[in-house]
């Protein structure tokens, strides 16, 4: 007598947190320090100082009635145009606050975004692997997904692949660079390639493709690898951002979506929003942490913790012989399976205590996400284990 | 190019928030002292100061990155435990905190769980004059809002309209006592017709048909009033909470989802609504904000202020010949429009500077919405544009 999709979705345990239950139990027979637990994207960074310290200076020194009170709905006036001033100030794009409109965290800027823009018929086009919850958030819509495979040698987009995948129906296609779960960062070529096979799209079905660029990981990279800014490459965009990441606060959910005033129809679209908000529940985002916006905004939680796991890890996994894409971003590796199944790969795995994703949920068979969000000592000691595993490949089977 | 349902809500302005607007712009000509604003319900008191002192220490005395953390989806086991708890102690039911799901506020708690429980040829029963946020919630998931009048004479349930209402098709009734916009609070005698038509007619037709139970003003009484505890009195009720209210908290969005253990398919209720959390793009409530629900459950705002505006104003309005309805709760009164037409007879109180609500989009012609939590020095001042307007209608016109 409930909704059946409803009811499905909610009894369908997503792999990555069984998983995780699974090395819960695990640490507790055997010791937290014998299980390897890559399963889960959760940051293992604390916030910078500076979060702390103002959500405190808010609390002691702002009336309460007016620190906790409704902001409109897409956000305070002051928090917004301090979301615009720094998009302008970093990466020199000319977004207008009043086509700012904060949320709570990425999954709320993603369900916003789809559900003003696209819904039964559309289409949405989503680059192999990608985050399962996608297909959750089109398909509640009404729209249809359309995954491409990514290549598989550098987890760049495919142009001939995109070209084929957009049909008179594609509304909207989501990128999400750097990317959960390859860790791969679109390069400016890709973004170029994209920006102009949508465009030649755009003239031949005769109405407008928007990007949906989902960036909650977009501070999260090394080695100074630059994440170009796609407002600046296309202008049918809307940035769906999140602050989870960037000041590792993944439970208070607070971002934004960003309509580029470039986007066709763009008043249009953040009305859109601001109407599938208002249909979501979502009032506005909370009140403390858009205010902590307006002071924090740019900084980055210490990311070296996440540099430091990500070199050492990738020195582990070549010296044991896998097959691993350099990941530029997030904290997320993307490795080949040593047999076609991933889902076996990762029972085997198990066996060493090593709990690694399959890659199946992600639309790209035959790899294992790694989540190196964890402690360094955990990188050292899962040394062994990896090597363990590779060895148990040797000689075939 | 847009959702077009999402675009026209988007753009229709709500007649609340477009008559503050209006007594915004109108400050600034005359002075705010000059202007008598009744239109939105935002709270005007402080949280209770423990609330502070608990995000404080929280904030001091917690690892950011446990703090901050993702809670499972339907909340931190320990805050759920404590919602159990509290409900146990207080009204004496045996709530589950397996069976307790925690949200971003009552707008979240609606969606989620009509969501869950509703859809396309559903119908749902709502008591007007209702919240008129409810029909948006409940056209998204393609069911149809079917409105019943309550009576005018106290705000109480209708039985014979009730029963009429309910058809085959319906699947739930959202209750909300004490009620926006009317301040009345469904009497014990109310809730226990409620039950008995609900029981007679879930034989019927051999469904559940689901009580929604909406109460982010339960604990805003007055006079000792007492609110009925729904799940003690008819067995497929959802509580959907905020502590909004009650600790003053609006834009904060800290609420629950309580499914009653005694529902039909109470696991099942609950699995969709967890389904619809994460398809609506809710990952975790706000953690911070769960984690002081666990030490501040129980407090309220001190509500003295609203029950002192209270009583001064229907002193007042009272004094002026107005026909007023005691409200019993929440921080809205209900009065009668001295003509049919409840839109013109707030175009004659805006003369006075006096903003108040028609109630036509509440759902019942003829009366207007006065929202009292504002300062005291207000009502005080606003008893000569009363009588004005009072006046203004005498010897015809």
């Amino acid at each position: 007598m409930v909704q059946k999709d409803m009811l499905a979705l909610g009894r369908r345990r997503s792999v990555i947190r069984e998983i995780f239950e699974y090395g819960r139990k695990r640490k507790v027979e055997i010791g937290a320090e014998n299980v390897f637990d890559f399963s889960l994207g959760n940051p293992s960074i604390p916030a910078p100082p500076q979060v702390t310290e103002t959500l405190s200076r808010l609390l002691q020194n702002t009336d309460p009635a007016t620190l906790h009170a409704y902001t409109s709905a897409p956000g305070d006036p002051q928090v917004r145009q301090s979301v615009a001033n720094y998009v302008k100030d970093t990466f020199g794009f000319a977004a207008s606050p009043a086509l700012i409109y904060m949320t709570a965290g990425a999954a709320a800027s993603l369900t916003v975004t789809l559900t003003a823009l696209v819904g039964p018929g559309d289409e949405v086009v989503v680059l192999a692997p990608f985050f399962p919850e996608y297909t959750v958030f089109i398909e509640r819509t009404g729209a249809t997904v359309r995954p491409i495979l990514c290549r598989e040698e550098d987890f760049q987009v495919d142009p001939t692949a995109l070209s084929h995948a957009i049909t008179p129906n594609t509304r909207a296609i989501i990128i999400n660079s750097p990317n959960n779960p390859t860790g791969a960062v679109l390069s400016l070529e890709s973004v170029k390639a994209i920006a102009a096979i949508l465009t030649e799209k755009e003239t031949a079905f005769g109405h407008p493709i928007y990007l949906i660029s989902d960036e909650p990981y977009r501070e999260l990279t090394y080695g100074g690898v630059e994440v170009p800014y796609l407002p600046l490459y296309y202008p049918d965009t809307v940035v769906c951002y999140s602050f989870s990441k960037s000041l590792s606060l993944p439970g208070e959910r607070i971002g934004y979506i960003l309509v580029s005033p470039t986007a066709t129809d763009a008043a249009d679209v953040f009305d859109a929003v601001c109407g599938a908000g208002r249909a979501l529940g979502f009032v506005c985002a909370p009140s403390l942490f858009q205010h902590m916006v307006k002071d924090c905004i740019g900084l980055v939680a210490d990311i070296t913790a996440y540099d430091r796991n990500r070199r050492r890890l990738l020195e582990i996994l070549t010296d044991c012989g896998f097959d691993v894409v350099k990941p530029d971003g997030a904290f997320y590796l993307f490795m080949r399976s040593l047999e076609p199944d991933a889902v076996a790969f990762c029972e085997r795995a198990r066996e060493q205590e090593l709990l690694l994703v399959p890659s199946d949920d992600f639309g790209m068979p035959g790899f294992v996400r790694i989540a190196y969000c964890v402690s360094f000592e955990q990188i050292e000691r899962s040394e062994e284990a990896f090597r363990r595993l590779a060895d148990s490949y040797q000689g075939g089977h």
